[in-house]
């Protein structure tokens, strides 16, 4: 391989992921070249602003304005694509890349999400390589295993912190009993947080992630549009209390199960025990972990974001172009994968968490606990105490008591319907927090 | 790849790991075609006992009573080596069939660990396939991760837990009470350690699995007998209790890094925080963790061993072999590899826990205290109380006090002659216990 011409690449997108990209291919020449035996060199970019700042010398590349262009080039091998969005120019530029038979490697979660079925279909018309190790948890090389590193194990559920912004925010809640407000805006003013951060919060980001996963593990279509998906914007300092002196942390997990009923995508904030290794992760770390028949369990856990870290997986997709690995993209060629099969979210079945605002009256704790036994949803903890006060403003008008129940493993609509009874009967204020309880 | 004729598998050792493996070969062809588009048959096999009921059906596979005659076959295109040993068959049987051309895939550690560079360089030299996942943390995907998975970043630390006998019964004295002995019997009972348990307990099994990921971290070649080895059996449960109050687990790690001495390669009890992802890995559970320049932490962890999880890995060697993934088995090519740059021990720096029987004379823990600080050693704390008893036989005959201190980061040489000098000075019986403290 020693004598092979350098291998041209091409980046749409310079932030980040792509100025730490640059800075790589631009200080380890040596480092890639003992490992390789070949050059690899950036040739043109593509990115909004020319003028622009990124800390990288970037006279020796060609400019390129539009993207596209950049990945018709002949002067490109390889395109590489960090500029992000679910269509227009991203999508643009990749099939134009693939239908030329260029290796294209991205980061773009969302795209993949969207259109990662039809592409992976037209790199395999085109017998091109596409590589998007780091579009799901940053630094952890989790595409990869899934894709080569599990033999034949069938993965039953995956599950994971996908999410650094959730994590750093419940971990804070969590550690200083500061509130979902507060947290936020020490998160955005840290950058670990966009000023809007609704896309992050709201577990939009988190299901993306879940959806290639999804895909991956189960050998089955992308469906990102049937998931079910709640944020972490509800979450109360009562919830983090409660559930911590029961042996919980609150962590948002996107998890995706086969079940008698078909597979379960969904992402919400979850209880897990604190003894659990994903209890552990903290902050913006991520951590993706496997169940499978063959290997039991196999947690990952790393950087989910950051530029370095992101552009480290970014070159390890690179390096397998080179290295000539052809593995399908989404682990099976796309004429084997099966429909996405849904389990419908009503036939869930778990522990569950659900806190009450209960008037202050006389046989409000009774009603409640008997509609519950109606329902034959048997309680492991009834937690009412006098310290537990939520910031509710829809409570501030009354006297009420925070009442937190915890079932045993139950339907999710036996929960809901049981929840609508109570409400009816006229003993509660406000909405009830219902979170779902993982065990590992 | 549709109709390629069928890649034929030869097995030597046909042990629990063996026995999987050719269950999921005969059971699982559907899932193989599935993936692969192409059939992988075992077409022969060699073992010890031929009459053995190992619960697989054996009966359509040639039978060799010379594993080197498997490896050499004409009907075998990939020879799996499942049968240990250090030396011997196993690696006459891989030298032959790397000669010949054809890949080889084994979980042999101690092999590897002696012989892997010459073995490597034979590979490279026939232009043939040389994988041993399984051969380090069993059904983890590490090894791939770190020859594929990092892309430019570069390893400044690498630690686990790595044997899974050890880390049963640190869990257990953790968690129960119990003492070493009692815990090693039990684990022998549950088969989770051998009759004879010294490999195991001593270290040497976690120094193996050490070497290997050493090479590959740092690109030098392995040198699994330039290592500290500490075992875990001297491991009381007064260091397990102080060490708890302290907030920290004692593990059996092994640990490498670059320092500015060189490379340290050692194995030994460690203090880590509890709070640390590390200290919740339990049982017999495994993990690596890999500190890198370009992503910050990237933990793995999983079975270190059983049969399915193991077999998960072999095949997943297989596959990459019939895929044609071609990557150098120790990450660079032999020629690329420096020689083993070996820091001295005693110019390991890190915190230490020292537990010392004082007798019970007036002055002694201010004459103990004093050589501390003439060596300019900072004690973090220093724990003296009633209820720490020791079983040591050698303290039996007089009064001692249980002493622990922790001191802050130092050097492995001044602790060990100031431990020497407190011995000499006559205040303290018996041998001191002094255990290695690991910050994440």
């Amino acid at each position: 391989m020693k004598n092979e011409a350098p291998l041209r690449v091409g980046i749409a997108g310079v932030g980040t992921v792509g100025a730490s990209l640059i800075s790589m291919f631009l200080n380890d020449q040596e480092r890639m070249t003992q490992r390789f035996g070949r050059q690899i060199v950036v040739t043109g970019i593509s990115a909004r602003s020319r003028s622009k700042d990124r800390g990288v010398d970037l006279s020796e590349m060609a400019w390129f304005d539009d993207p596209v262009a950049l990945a018709k080039s002949d002067n490109i091998d390889l395109f590489v694509e960090l500029m992000g969005g679910e269509d227009g120019p991203a999508l643009a530029s990749i099939r134009a890349a693939l239908e030329l038979g260029k290796p294209v490697v991205t980061a773009n979660k969302a795209l993949i999400a969207k259109h990662g079925v039809e592409i992976a279909h037209l790199a395999e018309q085109t017998n091109t390589q596409f590589g998007f190790e780091a579009a799901v948890a940053g630094g952890i090389p989790i595409i990869k295993t899934l894709r080569e590193g599990l033999g034949l194990a069938q993965v039953q559920r995956v599950y994971g912190i996908m999410n650094g912004t959730c994590n750093y925010i419940l971990t804070r809640m969590t550690n200083e009993g500061i509130n979902f407000q507060d947290c936020l805006k020490d998160a955005q003013e840290l950058g670990y947080a966009e000023a809007d951060p609704t896309f992050d919060i709201e577990g939009f980001d988190t299901a993306h992630k879940l959806a290639i996963l999804t895909s991956l593990c189960f050998g089955c279509k992308i469906a990102a549009d049937q998931m079910y998906v709640e944020g972490i914007t509800r979450i109360d300092q009562a919830d983090i209390k409660v559930a911590s002196d029961l042996g919980f942390d609150i962590k948002l997990l996107g998890v995706a199960q086969r079940t008698p009923d078909g597979i379960e995508q969904r992402v919400h904030p979850t209880l897990v025990p604190k003894t659990s290794t994903i209890a552990g992760i903290d902050g913006v770390l991520n951590a993706v972990s496997l169940e499978t028949d063959h290997v039991e369990e196999l947690l990952l856990a790393g950087p989910g974001a950051g530029g370095d870290a992101t552009a480290a997986s970014v070159i390890s997709d690179i390096f397998d172009c080179v290295r000539g690995t052809h593995v399908p993209p989404l682990g099976l060629p796309v004429a084997e994968l099966e429909p996405y099969d849904k389990a419908r979210m009503r036939e869930h079945e778990g522990g569950y968490f659900i806190r009450l605002n209960a008037r202050d009256i006389p046989g409000a704790l009774a009603a409640i606990a008997s509609r519950m036994g109606e329902s034959e949803i048997s309680l492991e903890s009834v937690i009412q105490r006098p310290d537990l006060v939520v910031n509710d403003p829809e409570t501030k008008s009354e006297a009420t008591r925070t009442v937190v129940l915890i079932t045993q493993k139950t339907l999710e609509q036996s929960v809901r319907q049981t929840i609508d009874r109570i409400a009816a009967d006229g003993f509660i204020v406000g909405k009830p927090q219902v979170i779902r309880i993982e065990r590992f």
